[in-house]
């Protein structure tokens, strides 16, 4: 284990504010009264469905500005990424925001990487940073599986791209919900090959970073209200309680998943659960920051799940590497130290 | 502008060491003396471009940790990310490694994103950061272009993506060169819808974040040895000089570009000059930080620009937004100040 694996802040960071837009299917789900909004149009009014993702990010952090009630220019940085090539859903958000952007990527733990970055940031003393990201089913179906008009089968262990963004704005330790700590992931790949199974190539890594970070910090399972993984749906879900079952932690009493929560599996056909940037995002800025804001929910790891792969690498026969990144989300303002 | 406009470091950060790696092209080129390995296979000895950049990206890390002498587990984490879709060239490249890994995209600017993100989480107390990228022709090509068996002919204002990769160890301050500063940069979009022009798709960029820096610090050119742009090649370089004198501030003097330094423009039939991630990393790492190092260099800035550019935004019909992040860099460690 190296000295980076885990970084707790020198001084808590806020989440001051969030947002979250979801699509219609996901409006139908079991959280569809937690987001903010809820679009009907899974065109978001535009022509493309990658100029819809854009459009659902720059509404979420319309919706953010107006939750915070700051001006966009207020912002220092936006920290944002999502799953399309090169970013485009991000860049063309933010483009007319004319704020510094820091792009980044980890397919479905973009916002965690981006929450995670962003506290670093906001510990250095940047003001406002403002993280983001999103996903929608159409165009990322069509750019890592099929075009939809092909309306291919899907396998039992598939998860569904959501259509929802997230966005949140990190500012320096005013109110709950507080970051208290962060653990970057690593790259694990266990061989797997099945681009339609990616709860079973991520759930290595999620087992990897919630027990490095239990270790670091000398915690337990018991010690959190939840442990959130963002993504590994039932497949992969089960298989992360097996692995950290085996090392000896039982994580089955906290245990949650994003993408479990997201959908009525049964009932809307969503084989494995939700999957993209943006389920685990609107799960969080949806669901968790106001539990932990008024104190339902006392304290948290959020531990977001992303299978690193293109289909140009699968077809490439290579395996798929998977990496979880962890925020920690606490309801108190407990101080940590630098490991 | 902003409060992040530019963020002087608390305490300055050390670049410990680094490595280059360039192709064969790369290394006929006027700075072929200056980069620690040139390789003439432009397979690097596997089956696929793709996996042909990973392996490069390894070298580059390989012989990074030589140079510094130290274990790859040494390393708190490593900062990375390409041109390729979902950054695979990185991620297979730290696979291996076992370290924390956050990925990130600024498309040509993706290293000094990298610098900038390092910076800050030297500054926060992170013992030793990598940061690495690279670009290869081949990869390249046949993702944003042509296959290259198709042999289509390229514009006059047309770039070389260079084979190539750069990578750097950033440490707390202890030897020259030192980082005094970064700037995020803003996204910038005059409407330029030419792909194969990008050089003037980026030129406002780095117009903007430079002159934001000076601004910020209150210096002039005159300050500094180079300010260096990464990638405008010859199009954009000009176009540069004319945005920024047009704003009163002239940097002909001082002005470099990586993307004109790399290659031997008439001699190497690479029209405007060289592009990619890897063409800036490999320059600063190959040609600027040794001079910087021993003192041949005092201070510049590197003013890395990226076009944020995806092949379906292009026949979307999208125009080009570009980027530019800066880094200061000096053979003195003065301390600076957040501003």
């Amino acid at each position: 284990m190296n000295e980076c694996s885990s970084l707790l802040c020198a001084e808590p960071v806020s989440v001051a504010a969030w947002s979250s837009i979801a699509g219609k299917k996901e409006g139908e789900g079991p959280l569809g009264s937690c987001f903010d909004r809820i679009e009907p149009d899974s065109r978001f009014g535009q022509n493309t469905w990658e100029q819809a993702e854009s459009a659902m990010q720059r509404r979420a952090v319309k919706l953010l500005l107006q939750k915070a009630g700051i001006p966009a220019e207020a912002l220092s940085c936006v920290i944002a990424g999502d799953l399309i090539n090169q970013c485009t859903s991000s860049t063309f958000a933010v483009r007319s925001l004319n704020i510094p952007y820091l792009g980044i990527f980890s397919a479905c733990a973009t916002f965690a990487e981006g929450l995670l970055l962003g506290t670093v940031l906001t510990g250095s003393g940047v003001p406002r940073c403002a993280v983001l990201t999103s996903s929608h089913f159409s165009s990322a179906e069509r750019q890592f599986r099929f075009p939809l008009a092909y309306g291919g089968q899907r396998t039992p262990n598939a998860q569904w791209t959501c259509t929802a963004a997230g966005a949140a704005l990190l500012t320096k330790a005013e109110q709950p919900p507080y970051i208290l700590g962060v653990c970057p992931g690593r790259v694990c790949d266990m061989g797997l090959t099945d681009a339609s199974n990616m709860g079973a190539a991520m759930a290595p890594a999620a087992a990897d970073t919630v027990l490095r970070y239990l270790a670091a910090t000398g915690t337990r399972p018991a010690d959190y209200d939840a442990i959130v993984t963002g993504d590994l749906g039932t497949v992969g879900s089960r298989l992360l309680l097996e692995l950290t079952g085996k090392a000896g932690t039982d994580l089955s009493a906290v245990h949650r998943d994003c993408g479990v929560m997201i959908f009525d599996g049964s009932a809307q056909d969503t084989h494995a659960g939700g999957s993209g940037c943006g389920c685990s995002a609107s799960v969080i800025c949806g669901y968790f920051l106001p539990r932990l804001r008024d104190g339902r929910l006392k304290n948290i790891l959020y531990a977001a799940t992303g299978a690193l792969l293109s289909p140009m690498i699968c077809q490439q026969g290579e395996s798929i590497p998977g990496i979880c990144h962890l925020i920690h989300l606490s309801h108190f303002p407990r101080k940590g130290r630098l490991i």
